[in-house]
């Protein structure tokens, strides 16, 4: 029985094509599918690495992460297979593997070299689903191409201002919650635009609307407004700056 | 083969965590997942219990339901398994598991004693997720920890008006169908806004853009718009009253 | 160990219900689902036609794909199963499964005679899942009714204008990528509402926010901009005729 997960930003029936190819090539081999997510915000590479980092720590050994957010498809970039902590991670070399491979080990990144008949426009089902399958057959990853250098990405780093902390958006969450790129919770306070965040350790603390900070499940601070929108309330986005003043 | 459903507000990549948690407690045990619905709209407790009560009855016995709609998360609330009709529901005590329980027969209530290591902000992923696990792997509910009494949730009764009935929308599903707490049809004529429903008994007997009410597929009395969209005609959402005046 | 597809325009919580009566039928057999898609615009027979013809070519022989898009339940069409290379499909007669099944070989196609228990407004969950499961369990399509004449469904042919090509949107993807009804690239360069497309092979070819056309990788020609939304630049949406004029 192989694990197979599956994170892209295409929506629907594309990831379908992708199993479909999976499935026509392992033909009796025992697969389970788990869509980690499919609504990515299109091409945003670095909030795809987020829900991958945040998710590959709860699968098994052996499972086979195929994650394809790829604004530079067709440019010449490479198509990548990276092993880390007894999990395998297919996809195109522009970072988005890299922060889940790093969260579980050393990663070994290679290049996948093998030629299938590849269309021009879908590399996710017509290079990334054949060598996912040869994987899950039980091929190594250094059978399909040689050791590579894998491009990494960066979450960025918050930093200290006049006032407070400097950080960024990274992800937003279905209910509206801010997830940053800081993974501790400073000592002081802080407030957003004005309006005080009460730190808590969970939500069940904070009252109704109430804004608050939190260190989330998944190791980075997360801001949100209990039973609402902390991203309506504030009006921000992923990618947008924002700065946390010390109260 | 184990069945697993799961329902929940979460949207994406959250419900995959719950996935990857079951698959690496169960190992080689085989797991079936089906999804019921994960955008359940947030927080909303009784949006969730309609769609788990309209899906339930449809799985064998034996299935594991796991449905999670928490506002109250990390509030003290108990966490349960719920088993009813040789099928089992496990999540927040805060009614969402009941009427489907209710629905199969006669439901015993035990509360998650059991510790995991639990993060505290997402008991989804640490606490039901591995109760489910040890169900699936033959644990009894009574394992888990001692009978309680749960909380319950009631969809309302619709009441009589001096001009006929007024109701609740309980769940609008993505064709803008308005479902009411309300499990049968009157005798009379009925108009909503001024304008007449035609009561029908399936869609077809509707002409195109013509307002209809029926009782549906999942014993509820629906609002329709044949071919259109009732919650934008009548401009009404979850959780509003509406009053059904006799013609 | 059984594929079985499932493509519909319901949103959540109903195909879980038509999965749990296919798991009710068929009890310790194995089955693989497999979600092309659950958010075709509600009622759009042609996008769902569309969907279902890009995927089932990638799935093995003996799946079965249930595709439900069905403006006219309750009157009086027909439900089928038709087969073709190898491949079985389940819905409703309104030209929906045709384009996907004449791609896979010369379709025959059954009507579904035998009853089920069906509730009136419901056929997915009461009429093709049962119709599914007799078929995953080794029922040939002759045993559910005779040989009928399916109804088709055409996408259209682009046509020669004064100025240049007339074609219809016939699906729009998550990225705003407009799908033609046009299945080759005339020889000449293309401009749409006075806007330039390059001309493309892969969208690595064009710059970042610049409008092209390709023949995607489904066959049919797309209409983008580069990390961008062509829906959004070009104001299009399913169903629209557009003129793309030679330059």
């Amino acid at each position: 029985m192989k694990i197979i997960t599956l994170l892209t930003d295409f929506g629907s029936f594309y990831p379908a094509q992708i199993k479909g190819v999976i499935l026509s090539r392992l033909k009796d081999k025992e697969v389970t599918f788990v869509d980690i997510a499919h609504d990515i915000p299109p091409q945003d590479v670095r909030a795809g690495a987020f829900a991958l980092l945040s998710s590959a720590r709860y699968f098994p050994s052996g499972t086979i992460h195929i994650a394809v957010v790829d604004p530079g498809v067709g440019a010449g970039r490479l198509g990548l297979v990276v092993e880390s902590g007894a999990q395998l991670f297919v996809g195109p070399d522009n970072g988005l593997l890299l922060p889940a491979a790093q969260s579980l080990g050393s990663p070994q990144a290679y290049k996948i070299a093998r030629k299938f008949e590849a269309s021009s426009t879908f590399h996710g089902r017509d290079v990334f689903a054949p060598a996912a399958a040869l994987l899950a057959a039980g091929e190594k990853p250094a059978s399909l191409g040689p050791r590579v250098r894998p491009k990494t990405l960066s979450f960025g780093e918050p930093r200290w201002t006049d006032r407070g902390i400097e950080a960024t958006v990274i992800y937003i969450d279905r209910f509206g919650n801010l997830i940053l790129n800081m993974q501790k919770l400073p000592a002081f306070d802080l407030s957003l635009k004005g309006i005080k965040l009460k730190k808590v350790r969970t939500y069940g603390e904070a009252r109704r609307i109430e804004p608050l900070i939190t260190l989330g499940s998944h190791g980075f601070a997360e801001i949100a407004v209990n039973q609402g929108s902390a991203a309506e309330v504030f009006c921000l986005k992923a990618g947008d700056r924002i700065e946390l003043e010390e109260i």
